[in-house]
């Protein structure tokens, strides 16, 4: 059975060079690494820094929520978004809706209001209320993508493009985010266009049927148990029923534009190194003292990417 | 556009029943059913109620968990979770973790408590603390499956059986619940046999890599909002770091067991019906005023199991 695996191992090239050290000195099988061991085998030349220019901090009550932003996938939406940061736009704004098992959404909750209402929208200063949709981008040679060899029913092919787990299709030739829990999108109304990076949402719940529908932006690299945790809403599509039951956001901010002191500094296991597949291999042949039977698959939304504190 | 989509529906046949319906009396192609026209064109012998026999009423401070048991798929861990129940077992007992984007997992507090202790395990009278395990069972005619034509990468097939996400193996002759978000298991140690079914888990992120690996009992068909909204644990694996933290279990009971005003009387979608089948259909094709691009493809674990009230 080891042997098996160490040949399933080594269809992931680069995950050779872990694998390798599955057999002791005399031949003898060892244990294929688990998750923890391939981190802490780790190298520093492994990991990377967040960019602080395209890092958000959604700050809420209860804590941070840390966003990065992909804007080689929707560079349109990702620059009015930073556009509306820097005009605190977000600030004082609320959670307003938590559908089960789909969504966390924030924006302003008088989006809506008619003129004459008490409560009218937050203006905008530079930033655009709309844009056209990003919903894919062209293939390219410059998007980086470490494909997964493992099938999948919603694209034709999947794996990580940077530090997202993404998908692209060789004959529409378009990439896309993948709809993976923590992927962050940008809410619209029906019309395609209608979205603009006013009102974002995290996907607590697998949705991946949202892929080329909707503009996906980032992903929440730290800090998603605390979207995943609040109470669901009420009301349709689990918007809350009574203002006040809304989560106050206490601001939204962009790393590069906080103080030192104020950063939370990440490091992200880079998608594009050996490290990285010898992980996905132990996530796709689980054999510990806990799982019994290998399964040979894993998908591009069931591999974790490690994230810690950046080593100074 | 929408006359490609019709063949697509018609790969199903018992979809076809409902397609037919995409189109008017003048030839004029009409919008296809989503699943708001699915659930509300669907009769009644669309649905059935659930057994009280196998349904268990997970009752917490906040509300009602309604599980319902899967005695095909398990039947000695089923038997033996309602012999716990009947004893009352649970009743005061807690949710001892919750593992952001994994599982939320209740039991005894003191479960591993040594003698001499205060606090000591909570007795069992006449059912069992462990059992062999019940990772899959022999694949049997008996076994309804309703098959997804769609790939799944975890699985050879997947499909629904019963009231149950599931998958199967004609090569390894095994069936088994699928681990989507619901999915109710049998906690355990390292050991496969170590599980019996005092400590008992709700899926609250995507897992199917458990599968075959774990006893699978069931899943919430009401009530998963309650689970999956409850505070992450600080410890490791998602466990509370401390005995205040944790959510008290009023109690747990079978619906047979409960006066009529007592129980909570749902019905479920089945399954093997032209409805479903649309309804599959409405998922692995949308399109409506929202959504812009079908992606011809549904997961079994994305497909909704309609839940209503049962009508008298």
């Amino acid at each position: 059975m080891n042997l098996r695996r160490r040949g399933v191992a080594c269809m992931v090239a680069l995950a050779c060079l872990f694998a390798a050290d599955t057999f002791a000195a005399d031949g003898a099988v060892k244990k294929p690494p688990t998750m923890a061991d391939v981190i802490k085998a780790s190298r520093p030349s492994d990991w990377h820094a967040l960019d602080p220019a395209n890092t958000l901090y959604l700050d809420l009550g209860s804590g941070r929520v840390v966003i990065e932003l992909a804007p080689a996938f929707a560079p349109n939406h990702v620059a009015n978004i930073k556009a509306l940061v820097k005009e605190g736009y977000f600030d004082g704004l609320a959670i307003l809706r938590v559908q089960d098992n789909y969504v966390v959404q924030w924006g302003d909750p008088y989006a809506d209001a008619r003129s004459g209402e008490a409560n009218q929208p937050r203006p905008i200063k530079t930033a655009r209320r709309t844009l056209k949709a990003e919903f894919s981008v062209s293939l390219s040679d410059k998007l980086p993508f470490v494909r997964l060899p493992d099938a999948d029913g919603w694209a034709a092919q999947t794996g990580f493009s940077g530090d997202f787990p993404s998908a692209r299709d060789p004959k529409l030739g378009q990439a896309w985010l993948a709809h993976c829990y923590g992927t962050v999108g940008v809410g619209r109304d029906l019309d395609a266009d209608s979205g603009g990076g006013t009102e974002l949402y995290a996907v607590i719940g697998p949705a991946r049927w949202l892929e080329r529908n909707i503009t996906a932006v980032g992903r929440v690299v730290q800090g998603m148990e605390l979207l995943a945790s609040l109470p669901r809403g009420g009301a349709n599509m689990g918007f809350y029923d009574k203002p006040e039951q809304r989560v106050k956001i206490e601001r939204v901010r962009l790393a590069a534009d906080m103080p030192a002191a104020e950063r939370t500094n990440l490091e992200i296991m880079r998608t594009d190194t050996p490290a990285f597949a010898a992980l996905v291999e132990s996530r796709r042949n689980r054999i510990d003292e806990f799982y019994k039977v290998p399964l040979g698959h894993v998908d591009v939304c069931s591999v974790p990417l490690p994230v810690r504190e950046e080593k100074k």
